[in-house]
């Protein structure tokens, strides 16, 4: 590859709290000259039709990467797509939730930890993505979406978002030199993402591991208030203190961006036009 | 129009603060037998080429109803889109932010307000989704994501996306009954947004006015500072005051909700799988 | 029994955040004629010589109730305690948090979960009470103090020490009325403490599940943290972690308590002189 | 003495703040081979009887050091106490609250301040430690350990934790060397206490000092609504606005911790398995 | 007195915290056609010079009711000014702050306690309005400014403006009514300020109890720190105390504030343009 | 000018948020040797029969200095005093809102923008000095008082006293010096502001922005409420709009003030007895 636009196609089965902006994170100002971005979804839905629709009109497209984000991607609509794109020899980095860890974690005969991965593809898994509460009861569209903003800011302030920046730079940098890039297979543990944020101050490294192991824990009622208990006056409270679970998360992840602002260390990395990545810690100086 | 299913085009061209979650707010929990809704983007970008791809694929897509959503629908590629999308007659709903009006609204010979919309189209003028600081020194994926969260929070808990919901939902349904739908041509400003929320606290209400008069604030700031002022020096302490007057706005959204909480008063508009919309007050109660 | 004062003794071994004030909970005002409660503690240690020396002063009281409570009562020292205390044919209770349920909680030959305890003992495990982040770089004695003056806020606010309340002032009632008492066999998980929490908004009770719930996430990271990682520049964030991760539980619990007196509705279940148990949620109104 | 275990006793008569972890502070990981500490509590109940049975626990177990902690120590149960374990000639150091004073700090012929102690013993009075809203209509268990919870956090983070170490390992120190002790005889006000706490933000110690302050108000409410005031009408309000005053403390003590977190300026004084104390700033250092 | 306009002239010596609005709480929306206020200020001088050429302005003025406000009014400015508005047989009330009742609070020969005023004129004390931490290494005009803003919070959230107006509207009334007015002669102490408040909730009742008392405790930082402590590295800490602990009061007044508003009962007590006091408490209701 | 004291008559026909406290900014300690300030009021009143007593009154006082603060100065009340003081040679400041703007700012034939002055005389425009809610439904004196006491809390914390206070220690210096003063002819929108502000931290310049520009919101709000609706239903929920504006601007006040204070570089700039200005930072050291 050389001097050609670099294509990227994102695939959003369903929703989890990374997928809203995740076409947006590699070019964050609208000013890349190198990337092009676009984005297919099948609204809330992600069965195997929705998902096949979708991954043809990808391979129309013809991208360099394609990236897949849904909840679960161990459901049958994700994994056929995953099988459609490796024999279309596209490379493909699945982004997904805790739950997908079945899919791309296994054992191997002497027990020990392995991925599972078809040819040209990676996973990045984000535990601390968590799943909303959807009761009837309780989900309505203005309190799906604020959970969504409130996953989103607990993803961004802790630094997943970062962790999977820097994953993404790394693969189309890769791949822009012609090199066979190495696929990311990450699963985006707190200590993990923390470590790759940049943060100076230490109390708010710890509180972004914190609100990551908060977030965590949203699925745990959520799950249990949506698939295991049949009872309204019991699942009700279940969901409902979930999205309060993230709540706390939120105040956490607003509290050490705010710690990291009083010492003037917020960390940044935005692109180049050319598509490289800069940083800075200083909010006065120039990103290098 | 009878018992098929009823298909959406979600058109998005860069993005706004309502974009992110556009496709999920009429099926939010994935469980609407009656919709299929489908989404496109072009990632950051809203050149008029990007545009216009994506206007091909939702032409071959034959939905029922299309939804643009962008930054100033006035630029030529959502007016291209627009253009497009009348001549295949397919009825079309543009939500753009507030620079968009210059593109809507008008005034008659004797000075009168008028809207300007192409046959079978409408639009969702939405003054409180802010312009994003977009300077390099300051905008990297994390402050990106950050920002779109943070405004996410507050079009939900203002009730800017309840008012999106209605809109849609009436023109679906008018649709799904085969009638000629009444195409939505509103500026969504804080009173009329507030007065459909389902308030029950004045004070609350209140609040929703506030944070939504101060989002509009944000983009005296981020405007002046991306696009006025030369000098990084001066520009810099802009976008980043513009960010933080948003960050104002959630803090009251977050009062508000919490305030609605506190009454057992928070309202909830969820779909039934049949599209219907409910509607509840209380948690504990069913949604009727 | 009679009209004799009933007595209590409490063997505290090492601490749990709901040691420090277990005696002070059935008398909180100090006003009971019908009761005498006496503490033995055995400081941070809870070997089983520091307990053993407790057990045998405890014995020589001839306590109507024995209540011990201590971290992990799975370990010799508890469990030696808890075999002396049933020879000795003395009624006991163990409080203890989350690891001690290996200790009573075991499987039948068909899996089926069972009790297991001592005749005549009982127990009330606290999932919720977490583990303190032990390590010399982080825990001093004031940060020992702050971590358990925010693990006593939320205990208290989310409904676990009148959870406690309740479990004793009945098998003290059925001791004083000479009944063989049934001894508690209880799990304390978050939504059973909150069912008997009498809360009146369902928000206010959605917090306090979640306030527990991320009380339960401390122990992961400080487990970690003070077992499972040897190096200081790894553990001194996790076990950092943990203690924010509780801060964020106190900002819960605060919540909701204010959530509660907003609508003037704070139960208060205090101990009559005579020892019965009364209720009140207006602050004005006398309790009954 | 040389190297046989140190043996504190710390005997609790009711409740103040500093009691419930009193027996803690000194052995805060559990990890001190040179000490010992034993409890012994009456519950509630601060009577002549209830506490001459502890103080003959106490001289039965030959403690090195007593430490008494009770509210107001000029009534005559621990009076007696003092009087006791002096003749039984072990060193004696009471921490008690400001109504205490009388007890320990008199006016010589001339008018001026002297202390008042029987041989071998020491007092560390705590004027910040306030009186509980002790009222039936008001204060129940949990009401109870909310305030005990809320004074810890107090009393940990403005430094009086910090205040009683220092004083206890002197004497300890001295006493392990074989010297005659200086035994402590403190009034623990807030400007004291806070010059010893270490702060390197001197707004954190001004926060330190108000917090410290605000918390000697409390019992000017508590103190009239329990003793003064005896219609319920009038009291509640009292004692209610009592704890709230106390919640404001709070609020200020976590304030000026998270400022000295934001600068990572947080002293920790871990004590040594050997029983010397260290220090520390930077989270990530070593104590030295 | 009949339909002429009824004039009331204010004589500000120094400054309070009740002092900056006080010409402005009879008419606080600049409607009232029944009077005319007029006021007189010298600056932050309270000396007698200053306070005497006032007092001729006064007097030139002829108004129907003076009212003179300033710290500590028992020192000779404000005690000349009292004894040449009596002569002139103005009827004057003055409003200052807890020091100033050494000049209105005695005893007599059996040691009851008697108000000491001149004929026709009155006092309103308010011990919650707190002296300034006037130290020139703390205080300058902003920080002068951010106190005076905090004191008109606490004394306007709490109930002490409210108190102030009704013993105003009172006077005038009975003046305009032609009747020899009984002047006030009060001391705004927490309980009584806060009775006349008109507060719905118990628990904002007792936070405005909590806000004053805290309040009150301001003036022991500022006065040691500005009187009795001439040593800088002392006195700054002590002063920089006092403001804090101002700021920890304003928190409760906004949380009461915000927890009445939460109830949709703030009580607002306008006036009307004839004069009359009103009521109302829900927001949308007229006041009557 | 040589010796003599420096004399300011400071005259305040009505209110905005500037007016309370501005006859003691200049003297905020009354330790001034040099300076004697006099300050006249008409109450809220701003007619001009109100407004020319008060400027008899100032000619009578002959100060080398006068200062009219009013909401609008553009109205005749305050225009009239203007000309009348012009005519008296009195040199004079006005400080006043927004709507000012019309009065001294105007155009020349270019359309370039002039300022519109009489002789001797200058302006200070405060655009972040918000038109209160003045509608009997919302406001009463306590409202008042609240608005007020934010409004000066913003002002002061984000840099407005100080601009003010640098733009009046100018004129004061050159008269006493006997110089032609240069009057200050000055709209103080919030760039400048806060570049004269003297803050350290960045993201504390970029809140204080923010704040302005969020308390120049308000009197959109208010505007509306109170002159261009006239139904109270539409008008009461506009005017409570705009004073939860101001209160988040007062959240971001209190934040970057606290930020400030985290980092110890809250600047201050006090007078010394003499007139001249000081200026510090750290809170330990003195000003010079």
């Amino acid at each position: 590859m050389t001097d050609s636009i670099f294509k990227i196609a994102v695939a959003k089965f369903g929703c989890i709290g990374a997928a809203p902006l995740l076409d947006l994170i590699l070019d964050e100002r609208a000013d890349r000259k190198d990337l092009e971005v676009r984005g297919f979804t099948s609204g809330a839905k992600l069965d195997p039709d929705s998902c096949s629709v979708i991954v043809d009109q990808i391979i129309a497209y013809a991208p360099d990467l394609v990236v897949i984000v849904s909840p679960n991607a161990a459901l049958p609509g994700a994994t056929g797509a995953r099988e459609t794109l490796a024999e279309a020899k596209l490379p493909t980095i699945t982004v997904s939730d805790g739950p997908s860890k079945k899919a791309f974690k296994g054992k191997d005969e002497e027990g020990k930890s392995i991925n599972i991965v078809l040819d040209g593809q990676g996973f990045i898994i984000l535990p601390s993505d968590p799943m909303i509460g959807a009761r009837r009861e309780f989900l309505d569209p203005t309190e799906m979406s604020i959970f969504n903003g409130d996953v989103i800011k607990v993803l961004a302030a802790t630094g997943v978002i970062r962790y999977i920046q820097v994953a993404f730079d790394k693969v189309v940098s890769e791949i822009k030199q012609g090199k066979s890039p190495e696929m990311p297979m990450l699963v985006a543990n707190a200590e993990d993402v923390v470590s790759q944020a940049g943060f100076t101050s230490p109390y708010a490294q710890a509180k972004a591991i914190a609100a990551l192991s908060i977030a965590e824990t949203v699925a745990k009622l959520t799950t249990k208030g949506c698939f295991m208990v049949k009872d309204a006056e019991k699942y009700i409270p279940l969901v409902a203190a979930g999205h309060e679970v993230l709540r706390a998360a939120v105040m956490l992840a607003d509290e050490l961006r705010e710690m990291e602002k009083s010492g003037d260390t917020v960390r940044r990395t935005p692109h180049k036009p050319s598509g490289e990545t800069l940083q800075k810690n200083k909010l006065a100086e120039k990103p290098a």
